[in-house]
């Protein structure tokens, strides 16, 4: 595996997060795949079923930036492996956002998201097939054992 | 894209719910890719955060097993793509489980989980390298809408 593929991939994948970051619909549709590819984008959104097709997951992704006021990731455990002309990034997704409930209306709300990024390389560009985000849950549980 | 090659990778895909259903560890390692990707292999269950290396991972599925006595997927919305020697499955796992809580002891219950899973074609087999399961949270009010 060449050091210069892993970092275009994790270039790849920090444009992901910076897109939505930004709220920038234009950036986030250059981070997908397109094309012959775009029948097979695949997003899974936390606790969403599978959207399918490229249509389809950017058109959820403008909903939700158009409905996140505010939100910064901070990423760890980041892994990242290259074969071929695909590759697979996990990471923990560490989110600071904006919460709007009724107990803390405008205060800052945090969580965890792990994530399974799976990236192919089209015409020398790492563009992104596949995202699959989960919550983790009882993390305060697992921290006490 | 070659149709024998799908049909293998949906193969294997099978055989790792088989193995699940079966609570058979031996046919469980069989399915996970060893040797030089071990250390890549990841699995992340539903509302857990990813386990990472073959080992953690089928620590994790004994463990599982082992307090599992009941469990039958039915497998929906597959869509399997082929890129050389990977191979990314997605599906609707649709369980059905013995349901211990103290409302139904003994009794059925159901679930559903959307998977993703990654294949590599290792000395001509498919070998699970990397699967992220994740809960469907609010199906029933989307089925409403």
């Amino acid at each position: 595996m060449k050091q210069a593929d892993l970092a275009k991939v994790e270039e790849a994948n920090a444009e992901f997060y910076a897109a939505f970051e930004n709220g920038d619909l234009d950036r986030m549709s250059a981070v997908w795949a397109d094309g012959p590819h775009a029948p097979n984008v695949g997003c899974v959104h936390p606790g969403w079923p599978l959207l399918r097709g490229r249509e389809e997951v950017l058109r959820s992704w403008a909903l939700i930036m158009a409905n996140t006021p505010y939100i910064q990731f901070v990423l760890t455990d980041l892994h990242t492996v290259v074969y071929g002309d695909q590759a697979l990034v996990t990471c923990s997704e560490n989110i600071i956002t904006v919460d709007d409930s009724a107990d803390a209306p405008g205060g800052l709300a945090g969580g965890s998201i792990v994530a399974t990024n799976l990236f192919l390389r089209v015409e020398g560009r790492w563009r992104l097939l596949h995202h699959h985000g989960s919550p983790v849950l009882n993390q305060a549980e697992d921290d006490e054992e």
